[in-house]
C-alpha cells in the first residue's frame, strides 16, 4: 500500500515531458500493433534490397551499351575533331571553344540541381538524408538517359548514326533531370527509390519528347526552361502525387515538419538555387549580349521577387513573424518565371515587375493554394512544386509569349532580332506575333505533357511492386537508410570536460556515485 | 508531513540538470512578469506586421518606377547595341563581351553575399534564421538600390539621361550591399529587419557618395574596397550600434553564443568568404594582368593570415585550445587588408606578410579590443566587424597608400603605370607619391562616412516604432520567425527502430505501459 | 531504513536512461581515474600551447622569407611582364591570358580543397570542428610550402634563380595540399594539429618529388593526379596510420560515429568534391578540346558511379537499406579513378565503365577491406581512404596506362597525338607503348613513395612531444578546441513562446514553482 502511494507520488514527481513522453510510446505501439498485423494482411513494405540493385544494374548496363552504340564526342571536345575546326573555321586561339563560353554556367547549373535541389529537399525533420540522397541518386541517372534521349531527338548524326556530345550537351542534360527532380518535390517522403527511379526514367524520355515538340517543331525560345523544364516538371509531379493521394498520410504528419536546423540545411540548398539562377537561365542562351542580358534580367527579378516575398510572408501571421517555407520557395518563383523572357529584351525594369507578381503569387500559393488542393482536390504537395514550379513555370511560358509577340526590329536590330529568335531556314518569315502564338501554344503543351504523363505514370507506380512506405512511415529516412544513432545519446562532453578541471572532486563523486548504483 | 518528507526526497533524487533547469525557468518567469508589466507602460514590441510589409512594398514599388524611368541595358548586353559596338571596334568573336571576363568572379562575388555573410552570421545559436534571412532580404533589396546609386553617380548618361547596366554594374552592386551586410555584423540579434532596411538604404546612399569622393574626385584604386567597403561598412555598422547601446543586454546573455552545429554552419560561411575572396578583390580589375596579379596576392595573404590566426588563438587559453570564433572571423582579415593592394604590385612575399600581421592583429582584436569596446566605449559589436572589416579595411587602405606611393615605372613599366592607376585625362601628371597621398585621404574619408553616418542613421533607429526586440528578448529568432517545433520533441527514431526489431517484447511492454499511465 | 527503501523505489522509478547515463559517468570516471593514475606516470597530454604556435610562427616566418627569396609573378601576371608578352606573341586580347582559361577550374579546385575535403571529414560526431578546421590550418600552410616545393622542381628560372608563379601553380599549389588531405583522411581524429603540420610538410616535400619522378623524368601524364595525387596520398595516409597503431582505439568508441546533422553536413562536403571532379581532372590539361573532354569523361564516370553504388551499399543491408558513409565517399571514387585518362579519349561509354566498376570496388572496400586492415593489418583508416584515394587513385594509374598505350593517330590525329602526350623534344620518338610502360611505372613509385615515405613519417610522429589524444580521448573536439555549451542546455524558446501566449497561467505557474523550488 505504502508502495502504491509512493509510487504515485513517484509518478507525480515525475517530470511532465517524461510523461507526454510515455504517452508518445503508448501511441506508437498502437501503430506497431496495427503495423503488426497488417504484416499478415495486405500491407506496404519497404523492403527494397532486390528491387533497387537490380533497377539499377540493369538501368546503368543498359547505359553502357546505349553510350557504347551511339554516344561519341563532338568536333569541339575531340582531339582530332578540334584541330580540324580550328583549321576550317580559321580559329586561331582555343578560347574560340564553345568551353570557355560555357563552363562556369555549367558548373553553377550542376550546384543547382545537386546541391540546390538536394538540399531544398532536406528541411524534414526526419527524412533529409532521403531528400539529398535520392536527389542524387536519380539526377546521376537522369543525365545519362537525358544524353541519350535528348541525342535522339536533337543531335542524331543521320550519316554516321551517332550522337555527338559537348559541354552543351551536359547542360542540357542537367536540364532534364531537372524537370524529375522537380516532380520529386511533390512526392518527397512518401515514395521509394525504386518509384523514384521509374519516374525519372519515364520524366526524361516525356521531356525529351516535350521539348523536341516545343523547341524544334513550335521553334519556340526558351533557353531558362520556364515551360518545358518547370512547367512540365511542376504538373508531371503533381499529377503522379494525386494518382497516389495517401487518404492516411496524417498518420505521418508528426514527422512531415522541420527542425530549427534542417531548415538551415534547406537554407543551403535555397541559397544556391537563387545565386546560380542566372546561370541556370542563361547557360545556353546566345553567346555574347544574349547571355549577358539574361543574367541580368534574372538577378533583377530574383532580388524583387525576395522583397514580395517577405512582405507577404510577413503580413500573412498575427505578429508579422516570417515563415522559412516561404522563404526558401517563394522567393526563387520569379527564377522559374523569367526562364522563357530572361534571353529577351525585357528590359530591366520589366524583370522586376515579373519578380514582384512572382513572390506574392508564390506566397499566396503557399498560404492558401497548397491547403486548398491537399482538402478538396486530394493532391499532396510536400514541397509545394505548385507555387513554386507549376503556376510560375506556366506564368513565366506567357510573359514569354508577350515578350516575344512585342519584339521590334528597332529594338533587336535587324540582324538581332533574326539571332535572338534563330528566324532562319523555314522560319525565315515569321512575324512576331506567330512567334509569340507558338510560345503561348507551347506552354500548353507543356501543361498537357505533365498532366497526362504523371497520371499515367502514377498508375504504374500503384503497382504493388515498388517497396513504397506504409502511411504511417512516410517522411521517414528509417524507411531507406541505416541511421546514426541518435544525437541524445551523445555523452555529454561539457560534463566530462568539467570532470577534467574538477579531477580531486570527481574522484569523490564517483566513488559516491558507484555505491548509489 | 510525509508527503513533505517525500518531496523533498524526490527533488534530492532529481537530476542536478533538472533543479537548473527549473531554477531557470523561474528566472525566465521573472522576466516575463516583467514583460507582462511593461505592456501597460512603454515597452518594446516586435510587431511588424504592418511596418516590414509596407516598406518592402513602397521600397520595391519606387525600384520599379525608378528602373523604369532610369535603367537601361548597357552596350554589352543589348541586342542591339552588342552588335553595333563588335562592328564599331572591329571584335570579331563574341568572347570580347565583358561578360566573359568577369562572370565567374560575379558568382563568386554573388556567393559571398547571400551564402558567405549570410552563413557566417548563423553562428548564434538561436539568431540563425535571423542571421541568413535578413542578410539574404536586405542583401536583395541593397544591390537594386546600388544599381541606382552608383548609376547616378558613376554611369548617367549626360545626353539620354539614363543609366546602363551590364555585368560590372551588378558586380559593384554586390560589393556596395556589402558595406551594409558588414554593418549588421555589428548589430546581429539586436535589431528588427524595418530597422535593417533602414540601415540598408542609408548604408547604400552613404556608400556610392563616398565612392564617388575616393574613386572619382580623389581618384583612388580600391579595387577590393579595403577602403569603401571594409572601412566604411564597418565603421558605420560601429556607429549605429554605439548609438544603440543596451545596457542590460545581458539579459540576452544565455542566448549570445554558439552550439556546436551553429558554429560549422557558420564555417560553411567564413569558408566561402576565404576561398571567394580572390574574386572579391579581382571582381573589377583591369583585365588581363590585373586580375590574375589580385588573385595570387589575396590568394597568399589569406593564407598566411590562416597560420597566425591558430597560433594566437592557441596561445591565448591556457591548454592552448583553438576558439572557432578566431577560426571563422580572423582568417579572414588578410582579404580585407588586401582589398586596396591586390591589385598593385605588392610582391607574394608582401602579401604574405600583410596576411601575416592581419592574422595576429585581428585575433588579438577579438581577445582584447572587443571585450574592451563593450566595457569601456559601451559599443556591442556582436560579430567583431571592428576586428574583421573596420581594422583590416583601415591597414588596407594604407597598405595601399604605401605600395602606391612606391610604385614606379621600373616595376610596371610605363604603359603599366598609366594603365593600373589610369593616369589619363586630368590625371595624366599626377605623380605617384600624390597618389599615395590621396590613396591615405581616400581612407580618412572611409571612416569619416562611416562614423558621422552610423550615428546619424543610429539616432534615426532610436524612434520607438521599429519594432525593435526589448533587450531579454535579443538574439532571438522567435522575436521575428514562425520557429519550427523543438529538436528535442523529435520522435525518437532510434526507439521505433528497436521496436520493430523486437516486435513481440513490444507487445508485452506495451500493455504494461498502459497499465502503467 | 525507510530511506533506503525509499532510495531503492526511486532509483527503480527512475527512467531507463537516466540509469543508463549515471552508469555511463561511472564507466566515464573509471577512465579519469586511470587518466589521473597516468598523470604521474607516462602518458598523453593534449597540452598544444607551445608546441602548435611555435610550429605555425617558424613556418610562416619562413614563408615570408623563402617567398622574399624565391618568388616572383610569372609574365602574365606580371604588369609590366604581360605587355611585353602580349606584344612579343602579337596578342591583342587580354582574353588570352591563361587566367580565363584556368579561373573557373581553379575555383572549383579551391571549393574542393576547403569546402569539400574539409565538410566531408566533419561526418564524425564530435569531430567536426576538427575535420573542419585542421583541414583549413593544413591546407593553408600546405599551399605555400607546394608553391616553393613545386616551383624548385618545376619552375626555377636557372638565369634568375627565381620561381615564377601563375594560376596554374596555384591550382597546383592546391592539388599537392589534396595529397596531405588525402593522408589525414585515415588520421582523422586521432592525431594533434602539430602532427598533421608534420604530415603536411613532410608530405608535401615528398609530393614535390614523386611529381617530379613521375611528370618530368617519366614523363607521364596525371592531369586529375589519378598516380601524383590519390595513390600516393592515399598510401601516405595508411602507413602512417599503420605505424600509429593504437590498440586500445575503441576506448574511444563511442565518438567513432556520425550523428544525424553531421552526416548531412558531411554531404555537403561530398556533393561539392562530386560536382566539382570534372574542374579538378581538367584544371590543368591542355586548353581547348583537352579541357573539354576531360570535363565529359570524368562528369560521365561519376554519374555511373553512383548508380553502382547506391545498388551495392543497398545489398549489403538485410533490409535493402543505404548506408551514407558509401553514398558520401564510393560514388567520388570514380573522379579519382578518371585522374589520369580523362583528358585521354578513353571515350564516353569507356568512362561509365570506369564508374561502374568503382561504384563496386570501393563499396566493396567500405563493406570488407576497411573491417580486415583493421583486424587483420592493425590499420585503423578512419574515412576509409583506402577505398576512395588508394584503391581507386591505383586503379586509375592502370587505366591510364592502358588507354595510353592503345592511343593511336588515327584517333588523335598526329598533331593532337603529338600535343595530347606533348611528345616533343628528348621523348619526340617515344612510342604510345612504351607511353604506357611508363604510365605503369609511374603509379608504382606514387605507391612506393607513399608506402616508404609514410612508413618514416610514422615514425616521426611516434616521438612523445607532438600533443596527440590518448586512447580514450580520440575523436573528440574536447581536446583542441573550446567548445559552446551544449545544445541540450539551450533554454527551450518553444516553452518561452507557449508562456507568453498564455501569459495569465505562468503567473500561477511562476509562482507555484518559486514555493516548489
Amino acid at each position: 500500500m505504502l508502495t502504491a502511494s509512493l509510487k504515485s507520488q513517484l509518478s507525480e514527481g515525475l517530470p511532465e515531458e517524461r510523461s507526454e513522453h510515455r504517452q508518445k510510446k503508448v501511441i506508437k505501439m498502437g501503430n506497431c500493433c496495427e503495423r503488426a498485423a497488417n504484416f499478415f494482411g495486405p500491407q506496404k513494405n519497404t523492403y527494397i534490397r532486390v528491387s533497387l540493385p537490380a533497377v539499377c544494374f540493369v538501368w546503368q548496363i543498359a547505359m553502357v551499351v546505349l553510350f557504347g552504340v551511339f554516344i561519341r564526342y563532338d568536333e569541339e571536345s575531340d582531339e582530332k575533331g578540334w584541330n580540324e575546326f580550328k583549321k576550317s573555321h580559321n580559329i586561331t586561339s582555343n578560347i574560340e571553344n564553345d568551353f570557355y563560353f560555357r563552363y562556369p554556367s555549367f558548373q553553377d547549373v550542376h550546384v543547382m540541381i545537386f546541391v540546390g535541389f538536394g538540399f531544398l529537399m532536406t528541411f524534414l525533420k526526419r527524412y533529409s538524408f532521403g531528400g539529398v540522397g535520392f536527389n542524387f541518386l536519380i539526377a546521376a541517372f537522369g543525365l545519362q538517359w537525358a544524353l541519350l534521349m535528348q541525342g535522339w531527338f536533337h543531335a542524331l548524326d543521320p550519316v554516321t548514326g551517332k550522337i555527338t556530345i559537348g559541354i552543351e550537351s551536359l547542360i542540357n542534360a542537367d536540364f532534364c533531370c531537372a524537370g524529375s527532380l522537380i516532380a520529386y518535390g511533390a512526392l518527397l517522403g512518401k515514395v521509394s527509390p525504386v518509384q523514384l527511379m521509374v519516374v525519372t526514367l519515364f520524366g526524361v524520355t516525356l521531356f525529351a519528347v516535350e521539348e523536341y515538340i516545343i523547341l524544334d517543331l513550335f521553334h519556340c525560345r526558351d533557353a531558362g526552361g520556364a515551360m518545358v523544364i518547370h512547367t512540365f516538371g511542376g504538373y508531371y509531379g503533381l499529377a503522379i502525387s494525386w494518382v497516389l493521394y495517401r487518404p492516411n498520410l496524417n498518420l505521418s504528419k508528426r514527422l512531415n515538419g522541420s527542425v530549427y536546423h534542417s531548415d538551415l540545411f534547406a537554407m543551403i540548398g535555397a541559397l544556391f538555387l537563387w545565386m546560380f539562377w542566372p546561370s541556370f537561365n542563361s547557360a545556353i542562351t546566345n553567346h555574347g549580349a544574349g547571355q549577358h542580358r539574361t543574367v541580368i534580367n534574372t538577378y533583377l527579378a530574383l532580388a524583387s521577387c525576395v522583397l514580395t516575398t517577405f512582405a507577404i510572408s510577413s503580413m500573412s501571421q498575427k505578429k508579422g513573424k516570417l515563415d522559412m517555407v516561404h522563404i526558401q520557395n517563394a522567393s526563387l518563383a520569379a527564377g522559374v518565371a523569367m526562364g522563357t523572357a530572361a534571353e529577351l529584351m525585357i528590359t530591366p525594369y520589366g524583370s522586376i515587375i515579373v519578380g514582384f507578381c512572382c513572390g506574392i503569387i508564390s506566397t499566396f500559393g503557399y498560404l492558401y493554394v497548397t491547403p486548398f488542393l491537399e482538402k478538396k482536390l486530394k493532391l499532396q504537395d510536400t514541397c509545394g512544386i505548385h507555387n513554386l514550379h507549376a503556376v510560375p513555370g506556366m506564368l513565366g511560358g506567357f510573359v514569354g509569349a508577350i515578350v516575344a509577340a512585342t519584339a521590334t526590329e528597332e529594338i533587336y536590330g535587324k540582324e538581332g532580332l533574326i539571332e535572338t529568335f534563330d528566324l532562319t531556314g523555314k522560319f525565315e518569315n515569321r512575324t512576331m506575333s506567330t512567334q509569340g502564338g507558338y510560345q503561348a501554344a507551347g506552354t500548353c503543351v507543356a501543361i498537357a505533357f505533365g498532366l497526362v504523363g504523371g497520371v499515367c505514370v502514377g498508375f504504374i507506380l500503384r503497382f504493388p511492386i515498388w517497396g513504397d512506405p506504409a502511411d504511417d512511415f512516410c517522411f521517414d529516412d528509417e524507411a531507406y537508410w541505416e541511421l546514426p544513432e541518435d544525437e541524445e545519446t551523445i555523452p555529454p562532453v561539457l560534463e566530462y570536460n568539467n570532470h577534467m578541471v574538477n579531477k580531486h572532486h570527481d574522484t569523490h563523486e564517483s566513488q559516491f556515485s558507484l555505491e548509489e548504483s
